[in-house]
């Protein structure tokens, strides 16, 4: 295994590449990545794709993303003014990995709530 | 794509498998799946192989992933008690992805730190 315990016993050896995969794994984070994997949004779109998150949100989370690498801001000076977002080659890696972990969280779900009926209901006995 | 805008932006409805997700990709999670694909770890190896994780950080983590159906748990019967933690089926498959994302964040830091430098140097001028 590459991420190796040894690493991962020096805390802050671990920080770095710890951020960027909570950058990737965050509630929004993961949510623009896999909209943006469809196709380039412009702010308004991604907002209303993504649903329920503020715009200061969604902000914060795309400079996360920019500033990693992940997403490109494209400001196109014509008026009234338009941004539009996308992947990056290395954003685009990080979205394929990020989906298929979702889908496969959402395809286990139910095999997920079975153990937790196990488990609650040994607890109760 | 299967992890649809039109769920995400059902907010309540997104929330069981964004759980999982959170579970599975949680600082202790990720470390905690990753060092058991080797081989099963009694409780007192873990901590060591982790490092800097706490006891009782540890423990909650370890009953997350058990109640999520990822870990088994075998106390074996015997004084002095030995507890073995184990990845189940379903835990392998997640920690599978994990690790690889995890490499994955690992492997491209180099680009990701390069990006930074170029964000944050465009920003101080």
């Amino acid at each position: 295994m590459r991420v190796s315990t040894r690493t991962a016993a020096d805390g802050e050896a671990m920080c770095p590449y710890r951020l960027v995969l909570e950058h990737v794994t965050s509630r929004w984070g993961v949510l623009v990545l896999i909209t943006l994997l469809d196709r380039p949004h412009r702010f308004s779109e991604l907002r209303r794709a993504i649903g329920r998150v503020s715009e200061k949100m969604l902000t914060q989370t795309l400079q996360t993303l920019e500033r990693d690498g992940l997403v490109h801001r494209d400001a196109k000076p014509v008026i009234p003014p338009r941004v539009d977002y996308s992947l990056t080659d290395l954003g685009r890696e990080a979205a394929e990995q990020v989906r298929a972990l979702a889908n496969w969280t959402q395809e286990r779900m139910g095999e997920v709530r079975k153990a937790r009926e196990l488990y609650d209901a040994a607890r109760e006995r």
